[in-house]
């Protein structure tokens, strides 16, 4: 994940102003319209193709991936009455998720995580929700609304026949929910690092946990906003959320909830990590402290002992005696025995 | 316990999805109908006796164990008109402790911890309550409410005497209270730890430490939640909690909160004892140094000198000398005393 | 103090269910009726006394110490018409301060800490009052009520001429205020530790900060909800506290915020301790260390010169010169004064 | 950046009390008035200008840089009716940032960083407005606002169609978003130093570590209250932020807490990065001792077999033996193998 | 700073007892009667001298320094009607700062911190408000007050012309702003600290870290609650704090927020400075450990090379070699060589 993650303009320059941010992928327009006896989805629509969907009495979802090009932007913009700051917040991703309630529609972010070649990738995703219309814009591919938009064409389960709150629902549970595997796969690393963290602390350990602590700080600060957005959007008296959605959004802060639980725990579970990845490092130091101790306490006097008998002085009595030799083998012997007993006495062997 | 421990459907699935999960055990149900003169308990009633249970005047409990087929409870949620979200919750264990009022009834998950072969395992405890019937549904064996069905069985005490209400205090106290003998347990891990790390800092300790510190983290995870929803049944206005029985409610809360209370007591004290246990460590690994430093720094010289005198260099005055030998011993012992000496006053022996 | 330190009854037992505890202590009554011209003390009072107290209009006070025998508070709690969970708090001691209000009556529970053998026990105080009576239960021998008992008997000081809240509002003080001899007592230990971590980290600190630390988290767990307790007790617009009343109860509470300050700077006072002495570890440790490799680094490559010129080739032509043996020498000196010039470069000496 | 950083006048000086501080820079003033169709700068303007600018229909904009001019500044709060204790702190720079509401005008102070010579410097910026007159005041030399002078000289985009407001969120918007290019310069120096605190921890790190934790934590508190500043702003149910202008300043207010999130993850990333450094450190130090100890254990001991048979007694049966040497030399081969065996059992080879 | 710093009565007092407590200094009392025309100064008042000012129209100071007499309190409690728990507060020093609002005056305590030899002393304020007079009790000298005792005297400023309220701001502005200069002189010695302990961690290093980080914490335990004082002494819909001195008031709590500030971010740089003390120490072990690793693991091996050949085995062929002895030099140079190299690789030198 990238740690600053954010696109901005130069502090001064005047507010809305859109610039094309620089990836390959071209801006992508779908227009879904539907209720429970009609189906038709446009690809890139026209102006006139949105004005017209927006009067009928269909729900309309405009569902843009890959949004980059500020002229694409600026037409929708224009033909649905949005604000500019709000379009500069769509193509300056990296926004903090947050809700706003404006007099004829609410204006939602929210961040997607994903998995892209093993590192996280946040899309963001905003909604524009009012008057039986939703525009929703991917930062990315929008791979992640396939399920809901297969869903729509093939008219399975409930979603077509209830209105565009339902679709809100489905598009915000589908956001929220896709961290859920992330964790679990998080859940797993750590899992596996608990085993080796004890017996066997290498530098690969401390590199993964650093990595996942990271991610994890990275991911708390995109998702934890997102638990409020939700919050606001059921308190907000509106007829966005009614009674009948109400149990549908208050599964969705759950989840959401739960999220950041879960992440909490995590980074918990990783800190105590590292205080053990520590502690392990130190009795491993002990351990070898204590051989080198061991083998140089015994062997260093003794190297002592036969280093004096290698004097070359002229009158050295002990040199002529018959048993001198086995004399000083024994004297040797018993004060390598009486350290390793020292050694056993202080629990060092 | 399990780091992720939380079931889900892949994001985009729609909701209330009800899937089986891979457990061996079957779902086994049980209906109690009782008042103060009447009692009766039918196993695995049909969906007629459910039926009539609800009209009739007596208090109901479905007593739901072992919870994992979608079949039976898809058909129990039509009977008595469960929400398909909460029914997924159901299903789903690994939930979040909560509570969701709905116009003729109110839904809790409550998390019941206890031992299987010394792991700390987490049940799901869902109850639905309204109108005079209760439904609960455990995702285990549900051993736990043995002693209240027995008090039901047995008229025992004031249980059958008084409305759903009353039961519905006598199983949350259940849930609650069976995390004071898990709690003991740790208090008492933790104390025969305590006079271990001073005196003998090993790597099993720092398992134990480890060990306990995650089990804690964990439950307070599933535990923490438990005290809202609980202050929440108490400050819901309805009749599920009348005048009489709000002493009882607040027992339990009080109980939550002491369990939360000494959850953040012991984290703490691991935490103070995972330091301990490094300064230990550091303490221990001073011991062994200084007996390195103390026998190397006496030895090393001495052991230089008596290599000078090994040396065969044709003229070496010293060793003509007639007490050579004896002076070089000399000098040897008064240079190991001095250095005796400055390791005392340095304080190292 | 005791890490659990709570009593409970095993999970699924009816509520308000009364337990003996062992402990050899007989419970003790006392029965004290008074205003500003009368005085009686009834040592062991018989139920009709107890009820003719209730209904006179002298203030009693019913003070019963070493609280553990379960008949005797039933039927002290039928007398007084107290509620069964009450009851049960009381015998169960180890439970968290707590203020319930009932219609006829405050019941409250309060942690009394005192030192018995240098080790810091909790004694727990339930109080009920109402209707000009009011009932005190301690869990030890009381002592700590003696001066209020001397007061009453002696009429010194404004007392008896006041009503039973005056006569809460006393007991309440001594329960708080108690502990600030402890704290005292703390902070004078902590102040001792603080020259020692510094000069001399040894075991024995180590273990005195553990324990104290130790101490600090019981005693926050048990007097922290004590300010919640005044507090509510001040808010709660009855009769209890009136304004003549205020004052007293406003000094009580800031005496247990001011407690609550003490533990929680003395806990961060002892966390930075741990600090400097591992610090004072690691110095220590750089000390030994340096000693050491000063003394290897300058000997070792002496010993291996000695140990070239004690070699045996047939040919080693400096082994032939007049002089060799002193320039050896010169050579080792010149060699040990270059390092020891390099250590003290490095500041090393 | 300065620890203290802030201007204070002697306790017991009377309050509005104006001293110059010492900088080379004089104050500038620069009278900005405009509005659609009008616009007119005057640098360095009298008192009578001021005053009629004050009475007439443009917009004003008072532009003060450099501010350290006790003189000029009395004169100005005379003229504009300011309060002492506000110019106090208009040239008391080091202010917390903070907002009151007068009668007839608001007083804002906020904290706009930027980098001199790569130290992050703090320009305080003291804004008066009300009555369609902005007063400006910065400590500095005021570079950041020169885009806005710029679009107003040339009428870009909609600055001169709005009112006195949109120049306050002009302002305020510069001061906001100028933290964004600071921020995403220490998030590049955090992802450099990633990526070496793990391969080679060395001092420089050590030293980056702690200047960058150093300004992120005098950078918090010098934009955290600014919060809270443009919250209240918004609240106010004043005619400053009316309907048109809150989208706006809410966009401000967003800006505001994304900084504050970005500093307090990366103060977290740095705090897990020194973990990571004493990790690394103490993984190098194992690293060492491991090669100490290994190339000691096997030496040391066969330093001492030739040792032996360097002694000189008289009666040493193995020196005689033909193969003694090459027996010797195999027994030291077979040691040393079965040392580096062991080594390489315990994983330390 | 003293750790403990309160005096307190045993438990089981009678509430409102004054003790004196030993030192040595006597309590002084000052009378300031003035309007904007008049003003007199009375030292050492007598009772009737209080009664008469506080019948007058003039603002009354009773000015009252070294408080310890209790005695004098009680005589000024009777005239003045003060309740005694306050007079009792104002005699046992180190109180928590607090403000009582009773019927007819305030009762605010605040803690002057200042410099006595180096040393941080607290010295207590305790003030009475009401009905235009002021009473202030120092427990100190009251050294502080002077400058304000000045102006009154020549009539400099405003003082003079106010009420009692600005007389009330004027102390309470000197107490709070006088914790600028001790912070600004920490902050010094914090900035002197942050160069050496990068260079040269000492123990003095230590010693200082240890002392500032206790200071502060001891300044926070006293300085935190006095932004809750001012703030409620703000609040107070009372006529104490009118339109008028309102942004008075205001300037001095935001400075008692910005000390709390500084304490804060004083308190998070020591931190980080121990623990960059702690990594500067680990990094100094490993360059300790290095040369001793690298010395030792070149001379070891060699040592043990002519350990070999100074054996006295009767054969040893390479003994009688013409240039066995210089082959022998060539071998341990060539592995001196090799082994610096590895260690160049390693990055060991």
């Amino acid at each position: 994940m990238e740690t600053f993650g954010k696109r901005y303009h130069p502090p001064g320059t005047p507010p809305g102003t859109l610039t094309r941010h620089s990836t390959s992928d071209t801006t992508h327009i779908r227009l879904f319209e539907y209720d429970a006896e009609n189906f038709s989805e446009t690809p890139s629509p026209t102006a006139q193709q949105c004005q017209h969907a927006q009067q009928n009495t269909l729900v309309d979802w405009l569902d843009v991936t890959n949004v980059n090009d500020p002229i694409a932007i600026r037409e929708l913009g224009e033909t649905f009455g949005l604000h500019p700051l709000a379009l500069e917040d769509i193509l300056n991703s990296g926004q903090r998720p947050k809700i706003d309630f404006h007099e004829h529609h609410a204006f939602l972010i929210l961040n997607l995580p994903h998995l892209i070649d093993d590192d996280i990738v946040l899309e963001q995703v905003s909604v524009f929700i009012g008057n039986g219309h939703l525009l929703s814009f991917c930062s990315g591919k929008g791979a992640a609304f396939e399920p809901v938009r297969q869903r729509l064409r093939q008219g399975f389960g409930r979603i077509r026949t209830r209105g565009v709150e339902y679709l809100l629902y489905t598009l915000v549970d589908v956001v929220i929910d896709s961290a859920f595997p992330l964790l679990e796969d998080i859940g797993e690393q750590i899992e596996a690092l608990e085993d080796r963290v004890l017996e066997n602390p290498d530098k690969a350990i401390l590199n993964t946990l650093h990595q996942l602590k990271r991610d994890l700080l990275l991911l708390r600060r995109a998702l934890w906003p997102q638990r409020e957005v939700i919050s606001r959007l059921i308190q907000h008296d509106a007829e966005l959320v009614n009674a009948t959605m109400r149990p549908y959004f208050s599964d969705c802060y759950d989840h959401a909830v739960q999220i950041i639980d879960l992440i909490e725990t995590y980074r918990e579970m990783l800190s105590g990590m590292l205080d053990i990845y520590l502690s392990s490092l130190s009795n491993r130091m002990n351990d070898i402290m204590r051989v080198l101790t061991v083998v140089g306490t015994i062997f260093i006097p003794l190297t002592f002992i036969v280093g004096v008998y290698g004097m070359n002085f002229r009158v050295m009595p002990e040199l002529q005696w018959e048993y001198g030799y086995f004399v000083i083998w024994a004297v040797m012997l018993a004060l390598a025995i009486g350290m390793l007993a020292a050694f056993k006495w202080r629990n060092w062997l």
